[in-house]
């Protein structure tokens, strides 16, 4: 071949952005990709110990079985084809909401860009939701972003974040076990993780000396701004009491933190003496020294509660407190991806403005909502039961989110033989649990835990029967593991 | 007030991320902004010399009034609200292609989250399309990633590709006048705007002797890695010859630089004699030298050609000769951010899956489709008629994509004006047009032009009554306008 051509590529693993190298995302890491290969694998008629997969690996609902909620699905309809407005099928309710969506739309249609911060009516309709849920606090639909998915609300706001070089790059406080957006986005805006433990002993709590704690030490070597928090919590299923939010609200006052909480599961509360307090909330409950001054950034999605919409990507952030010129920052930034999908707006705009008594569509949709949520809870309780029944397994209570983080011993042999293998132990026993059970979980070390502990992480939304089997099996594999390794 | 809580805010203009402060974006920059206050001023009541905003700022087709494809929105009612295959106001080919999208989703829903490279069936008809499309050059679904748009695939491709600092910064070679989301993704990531000149006079085509000084002037000061191209052209409208092609890919061989082809206006062309070439054809068509050497990612997206689905956010990428290693961090990248909307991805499956002769909604869909197009050809023809009549303003024929990109001169006097404000000329003559016609275009400045030349940007997209009337108001405006400052 001519010299001239064959080279070298342009873009290798050497010469691309080293901060892309960094990013690391357990939840759809190697465990995942052998899962699907196996699923191959069984199609193909090799034959296993077990006959299906079952994935326990990622909160999403409807592939879990989860049916969407119908009056949601009717409006979405009718917005992609508005013929059907002329159809009797479907309740006065969906086709008025779906008109007044359409309305807002450019030519009517769910096919034209939207404004970039999001369809005005949505806004609006989302700040009256957050004003509704917070008991009156109000709620400026100029501080409200629709975004694409959660996801991309909170890598936003990081982007505004970041900066520095040296001593002086931001640092992001963020939960360990954490969702592992949080890492994944820092690495790669090249930020510094700045990690706090969550408190395993006392159900995964915050605890302010830790925070004050590790925000001294980040001190010595960084710039920390922000600091973020999920609650309910991903992975570990807590529900953050009032007491604690405001511990965390007062420390970020004094250390000049701008607060991001990840609320996406807001609704997702299942322990008796639990209950969903929002930052924003509690923040304004404190007075004016705290409410006119502390910056918070909250984020919420379509993807999880009752609704299990994460194909859809619909989201919203509220900002309060933002610095005027710095929002207008937000809002160019915005608009270069120019919208977030419109059918994920319009879905975000149905979950903030169900239907109300008297509504056509009310008993249904209550009925639907409250089955979803009632199921939940009981596999919440039912993992912690079974779970805790293992010797070697410790669980606390999934009070909250879709999501068991339980503590697993793992075998002095088993470690080594991992470490022996370059593994972590936990990945090593989780790949050993999907290749002779076919169960798909997540190894803690995926989400951060503390060093010598070892955890995985398991959602609790397969359904019920499949649940007690994927239970009965872990159950078994732990206690055959433990022996083997003994 | 207590000392510790009256405090400068944490995220300030001053401390926050400069690289986002760069960003600019003109096509919803001050002009659009400005516009969007009118239209309120108007529904309150304010007496204006016009009665409407006619808007020709943005490639946003069904807001201008197109309408959608029917068959493409019967099959996204289905998705969205599988009842609806139980009715028989359908047609079976949209029935059968909803039951194959929804069996491919997990859990049958549309609601789930996919695989974050897209929905395996979606990308294997993306990849059959393309074989077609290219008339048999082979393409590997695994080199298929769907996306949020095609902005989402470009940015992603341009963060694999940016590192470095000082003089071995990542540099990027955009054409001006360029789409303002190159220049926004490459401020935001830090990277080296490397720009290369279209010819105005030569039809706005690619000029090699051009690309040549620019590549070299660039590599006195920063690593030039990659080459973008527009094709066909927005602003300009364009569509570049074959022969040129053929140029830009062994300039880009010899010089060792990744190609990025934004396509997205693959099916907008008008002019006789015009043809679109994707760049992966002309580079197989070149021979193994080239077609097993040259790194290519190649754009397309749902938001333009005939379809206009912008608010859908669908698209996709092609990548070819991308290092294997590479290539494995550019799937991890895109699984931090879960999936494209599916819904999305389902409409880019109908465009690259439309339906065939044979099937009962083919008539109707080709009959649309050739509407569509037709209309299109129609405006551009008229937009470029019309703007030639006008002294002072010359306008290159509008080949392809949706915009006419005129030059327009600009008396000293207006000039010296503008530049005693502080604003680009062309955005003083913008501004002018919009506050005393309610047209709102872009200045070429938001896109780049050569010093001393001076452009606005207008789609196309009006329907007919209106873009005479558009047309109209800008030729009296400019003799205006010309007049007053001469
Ligand atoms: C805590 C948390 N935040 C954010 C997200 C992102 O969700 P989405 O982008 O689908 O809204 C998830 C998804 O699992 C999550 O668990
Ligand atoms: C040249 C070009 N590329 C990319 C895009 C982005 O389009 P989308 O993200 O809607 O696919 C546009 C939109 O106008 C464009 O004109």
């Amino acid at each position: 071949m001519n010299g001239v051509f064959s080279r070298d590529k342009v873009l290798t693993i050497d010469t691309m952005n080293p901060t892309v190298k960094n990013v690391e995302y357990a939840v759809r890491g190697p465990i995942v990709q052998r899962a699907m290969q196996i699923e191959k694998e069984l199609r193909e008629g090799v034959k296993k110990p077990f006959t299906e997969v079952i994935k326990a690996n990622i909160g999403d609902a409807h592939a879990m079985g989860q049916q969407p909620i119908t009056f949601f699905r009717q409006v979405l309809a009718l917005c992609s084809y508005p013929e059907l407005l002329n159809e009797n099928m479907f309740p006065e309710d969906a086709k008025n909401r779906a008109r007044r969506i359409l309305q807002a739309c450019g030519g009517g249609s769910v096919g034209a860009y939207s404004a970039s911060q999001g369809i005005d009516c949505v806004r609006q309709d989302v700040a009256r939701y957050i004003e509704r849920r917070d008991g009156g606090v109000p709620c400026d639909p100029d501080n409200v972003y629709l975004t694409t998915g959660a996801s991309d609300g909170i890598v936003t706001m990081l982007k505004l974040l970041v900066c520095g070089e040296g001593a002086s790059r931001t640092g992001v406080m963020i939960s360990i076990p954490q969702y592992p957006l949080y890492s994944a986005a820092l690495a790669e805006l090249g930020a510094v993780q700045v990690n706090y433990y969550l408190n395993e002993e006392k159900c995964w709590s915050m605890d302010l000396s830790e925070l004050e704690s590790s925000l001294a030490e980040a001190r010595k070597h960084c710039n920390p701004k922000a600091l973020c928090i999920i609650n309910p919590g991903n992975p570990t299923g807590q529900v953050q009491s009032r007491q604690c939010i405001e511990g965390v609200i007062r420390f970020a006052a004094k250390e000049r933190l701008f607060l991001m909480a990840d609320e996406v599961y807001q609704d997702n509360v299942y322990a008796e003496g639990c209950q969903f307090h929002s930052f924003k909330k509690v923040l304004f409950e404190l007075g004016p020294e705290y409410s006119d001054n502390v910056e918070l950034a909250s984020f919420h999605s379509t993807s999880k509660c009752y609704m299990g919409e994460c194909g859809f990507r619909g989201g919203y952030m509220e900002v309060i407190n933002m610095d005027a010129e710095v929002q207008a920052q937000l809002s160019k930034l915005v608009s270069v991806r120019l919208c977030p999908p419109v059918p994920g707006q319009a879905l975000m705009d149905l979950v903030v403005n169900s239907p109300q008594p008297g509504e056509p569509s009310h008993i249904t949709f209550m009925k639907e909502r409250t089955a979803t949520l009632s199921l939940l809870a009981e596999k919440a309780k039912l993992t912690e039961q079974i779970l805790n029944t293992v010797p070697g397994i410790t669980c606390n209570p999934v009070q909250g989110a879709m999501y068991s983080f339980p503590n697993i011993s793992l075998p002095e042999k088993s470690i080594k033989e991992a470490k022996a293998l370059g593994q972590a132990p936990d990945m090593f026993y989780c790949m050993k649990l999907l290749e002779e059970t076919g169960i798909c979980l997540v190894p803690g070390s995926g989400f951060g835990q503390k060093d010598g502990t070892y955890h995985f992480r398991m959602t609790i939304l397969p359904p019920t029967d499949k649940l007690k089997i994927l239970l009965a099996k872990v159950k078994e594999f732990h206690q055959k593991f433990t022996q083997q390794y003994s």
